[in-house]
């Protein structure tokens, strides 16, 4: 296997049972600072994933919530893969701390009612969304995390 | 409209040309450092954008050597719309400077023979690319940026 510089790739997706939360890299930048990220896998790798929609719609209803529970939040993106986001912050953080206002971030997520801006303005896609199945695996996540 | 502390959701979609590369925000966190992010737009907003294993194969192609050519690297992602992604990077970048890295990364990342990582073990789901049209999509960026 060839050797990159993409923490992901030298990261061997058969080995883990989704979901789970963990910490990918953390960055010390000699002149610029310290940022983490985190892999928060929501399906198992090469077995299922979130129908673009589906994983759309979870974006913007985390987008808010996830920067109102968690301080210093820098990014909250999707995988290319589907299968779940990865999450920048500021800082090195406690595992287990971040791990919980993960889900409490899901969980908050999970229960706004109509999903921020859905529309052609505020949204690159607004066609693509899945807001009633995005609140479900918000859910599922949320409930398999406990 | 709902304000928000999401910078996409402040930005008007319909106001664009894609393609286009823009700097979105710069945090300077007191404690933490500094950080930039870009928006990297491919299709127009709400009127294209690139199916689910087009983008994910252009993720793979340009990791690699994203990192290669920009320095500071923390993330690039594609964007739950799929029309785009998001750059991270550590400190505050000359824009024009970035611009041209960003195209050059685009161009490398086209020349790539074979997708990295597009295995099991180094994928979250290797089934999901189209190679060919992701090195398309990578040229037409190029080549419409110039
Ligand atoms: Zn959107
Ligand atoms: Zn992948």
């Amino acid at each position: 296997m060839k050797k990159t510089n993409v923490e992901s790739f030298e990261f061997d997706h058969r080995k883990v049972t989704a979901p789970y939360i963990r910490e990918v890299v953390v960055y010390e930048n000699e002149d610029y600072g310290v940022v983490s990220k985190y892999d928060i896998r929501v399906c198992q790798p090469n077995e299922d994933f979130l129908e673009p929609g589906i994983i759309h719609s979870m974006e913007h209803l985390l987008a808010d919530k996830i920067r109102d529970i968690i301080e210093g939040v820098i990014d909250l993106s999707p995988m290319g893969c589907l299968t779940g986001f990865y999450l920048t912050v500021f800082g090195k953080r406690d595992l287990e701390e971040i791990k919980a206002k993960i889900v409490e971030s899901f969980k908050a997520a999970s229960e706004v009612e109509e999903v921020p801006a859905m529309n052609e303005i505020q949204c690159g896609n607004y066609r693509l969304h899945q807001p009633k199945l995005a609140k479900v695996k918000l859910e599922e996540f949320v409930s398999k995390m406990k």
